[in-house]
């Protein structure tokens, strides 16, 4: 991408004024929380802004949605934030009044050490369903987080560290560029692996065709950027990436991304161009470049590492009679559990296609169906079929063509203009292993 | 069930005057099929009746359908069938023009051998899709098929062995009762294992919830029955047991479920009862209730013989707002892999459940779920979650609920008088390792 530095260090901390830290508190052993954090697996995160900042969210649709999802809704809907609590190994979910209580504590007791309003903490969870937290080692852990916060790259390995549950690596990204001469930053960190469906929204209206994780993303920058085109930018980057992505079509009580913008950077205020006359250059799209860059990159990330993933398979859709058609049938191609063990076992069967394609609630007709494969993003692409009857392509190169860890699907129902893009994995036996769960051991026993 | 005997053999041809057959043709190996049967699993099927039949019969909803859902169709429709011939190990799905040609050539040499009108013969096809059929096999099966007719158990049982792809055993049921002193039988034969979510219709027109295997069964009785009123009785019959079921979420494009009815018991005429007045013992109620037992039997034996399925759970849900919203939440928990794979590793993991209820389409409120446990088809349950809380059932009590084979799920929405069944199967290791398929070998690459 053109005027984007993308090799940036320190993800949520790359931008001026934030600083993060990460801590262990013994979350999901329910333990005391007080002794050392070496050799174990940091489980709360703190990121902080030195300067109050506008702010923008997108939660779960889950009618079932955990208590920090419930307390950050009109926090973000506010516009104003300076902080956000994160834990990992207990989601705050189906916990009751208890829970919406604890989730508020949360944020009061960081807002007590950060000395900020307390409604100016954003808060969010993680981990098992039905557990109340470890209240005592949530409160401990916030006092040691506040007290190791810092701005260096290592800061926010750790808090990226601290969020994650089955994931195998933290994921983080920033990025750099331009506006008005002006530098500015964006970056941020997030956590994914099982129960990955997301489909947000800010208000918990459904969103036109996702309807099944906890995944989480927390982004940061310096731009100077009010609440509401914020939260303009982030839908949309949100709707291109982490909403178009599924490793088992569980969609989680607690999916949450956030976005503080701190204004450090001192650029001329980022405002949406409202004619095409505005020119193509504004820094609006800009940043909204640079968002849709690191949201994308974090929610392929996701993908990737979900619970016992192999392969990362972009299912192109285009020639649908609707948008809509073009996404059902995406997404029933990337939740069918024969397409899914395909890829897992590197065989390109188009019949399995076809089938889902067939039952999805998309229009489909099966002389006119073709069906393609290519490198991520390439233009060529290597038809297996074309109006729904087999190429010459032979087995052996459409063979070829799944074996890779990750490639894309062209799917042309040659029926309208509808397109539709989705981030799909493959279902393998790493997944049922890792989930089955082993109730010799109540405690992990994942949500 | 009073008034049934459900314990007799023969399935297929329990009932007077119909014979069966089954022969190994190699159809999955393209071989010559020439040879011996022995040590070789049949592969096409032949069901005939001495007599014409009324007809019944519920084809796949999936767009993409084969060419012997399509050649029946109408012939189901026009009322009247003699035959059936079925085979297994191809599936005669997107094989185009040449598949329907074989579809009907199929029909026409079982009709040539038969004596029959070719419109009178009905055909099914299970197995890999988008190979075409090996005409010259199947032309020479029913050949020796043809010559093979029986109406002893072990007929029936050949029969059933030959429809089979993935099943590890066949599944054949036949019962009797009586009407106005006349024995009546009905029985049938089903094949299941992957790709097992029916929704089945006479046209084509999605059923109400059901959208997402292949399933075949094939029914036989003895009744005198019009078409008409034989139609509306399956229709019943399947809305309750086979579009009930779910393996893996996968709608086929081959399931077909036929019914045929020679009249040979010689019963007065069963015609559905006009007013509640005409009595509650009427012939057609018996005939209903035989043939729902019959389906529902069925049905079953394929969840329970799913690929890799090691747990049939019976889905209850009540208290829904609608039917519809009963069945969305259904369907929603019995296809969330968290939840299936859970009830792979024996967890009683209630987070999960009320994770796919609160994604389902039906309206759930969280602090109104009750969520518990009984034997198949128990009084006693065992509650987990009352109103979105634990109660204080021992996590070891609710294991030891879902430690069995076969349990029932009781959801209580507590919103409205909805209600809802579902049966369905665990997510395993199994399931993943036999559908990843082996490309070192394409023959063996299921559809």
């Amino acid at each position: 991408m053109k005027n984007l530095n993308s090799s940036l260090p320190g993800s949520v901390v790359a931008a001026q004024g934030f600083l993060a830290s990460g801590v262990f508190c013994d979350l999901k052993r329910l333990g005391t929380g007080k002794g050392s954090d070496k050799g174990r697996k940091p489980d709360l995160a703190l990121i902080v802004s030195e300067v109050p900042c506008t702010v923008a969210g997108l939660f779960t649709t889950n009618q079932v949605c955990a208590a920090p999802v419930k307390v950050c809704r009109p926090r973000v809907a506010a516009g104003v934030a300076q902080a956000v609590v994160v834990n990992s190994g207990n989601a705050n979910a189906c916990t009751g009044r208890r829970g919406l209580a604890d989730a508020e504590a949360m944020a009061a007791c960081a807002a007590g050490h950060l000395h900020l309003p307390p409604e100016h903490v954003l808060v969010a969870s993680t981990g098992r369903i039905g557990v109340p937290l470890p209240m005592e080692n949530v409160r401990e852990g916030i006092r040691r987080a506040a007290g190791r916060l810092g701005n260096a790259p290592e800061h926010a390995a750790e808090a990226a560290e601290a969020i994650l549950t089955s994931d195998t690596h933290p994921k983080e990204v920033a990025v750099e560029f331009k506006v008005k001469g002006r530098r500015v930053r964006l970056g941020g960190m997030a956590k994914g692996a099982g129960m990955i469906q997301p489909g947000m929204s800010a208000t918990g209206g459904r969103p036109a065709a996702g309807w099944h994780a906890t995944m989480l993303a927390f982004l940061t920058t310096d731009a100077v950027i009010a609440a509401e085109p914020l939260q303009a930018a982030l839908e949309r980057a949100v709707a291109r990436s982490f909403n178009r992505i599924t490793v088992d079509g569980d969609m989680s009580t607690n999916d949450t991304v956030l976005l503080l913008a701190n204004g450090l950077a001192g650029n001329p205020t980022l405002t949406p161009r409202r004619s095409p006359r505005a020119g193509a250059n504004s820094g609006f799209e800009a940043f909204q470049a640079a968002l849709d860059f690191v949201c994308l990159e974090l929610a392929r990330m996701i993908v990737r590492d979900g619970e016992g993933v192999t392969r990362l398979v972009t299912i192109r859709v285009s020639g649908a009679q609707t948008d809509a058609d073009a996404e059902w049938a995406a997404l029933a191609v990337a939740n069918s559990p024969l397409v899914k063990t395909s890829w897992c076992g590197g065989d390109p069967n188009w019949g399995r296609i076809m089938a889902a394609l067939g039952y999805s609630r998309a229009r489909v007709v099966e002389e006119q169906v073709d069906l393609g494969y290519s490198p991520p993003g390439g233009r060529r692409v290597l038809w297996s079929l074309r109006r729904g009857q087999p190429t010459r392509a032979t087995f052996k190169s459409l063979c070829a063509a799944v074996a890779a860890k990750e490639f894309d699907l062209h799917i042309r129902l040659n029926l309208g203009k509808g397109v539709a893009i989705r981030y799909a994995a493959d279902l393998t036996e790493a997944y049922v292993d890792f989930n089955k769960g082993d109730v010799s051991n109540p405690a992990a026993l994942g949500g």
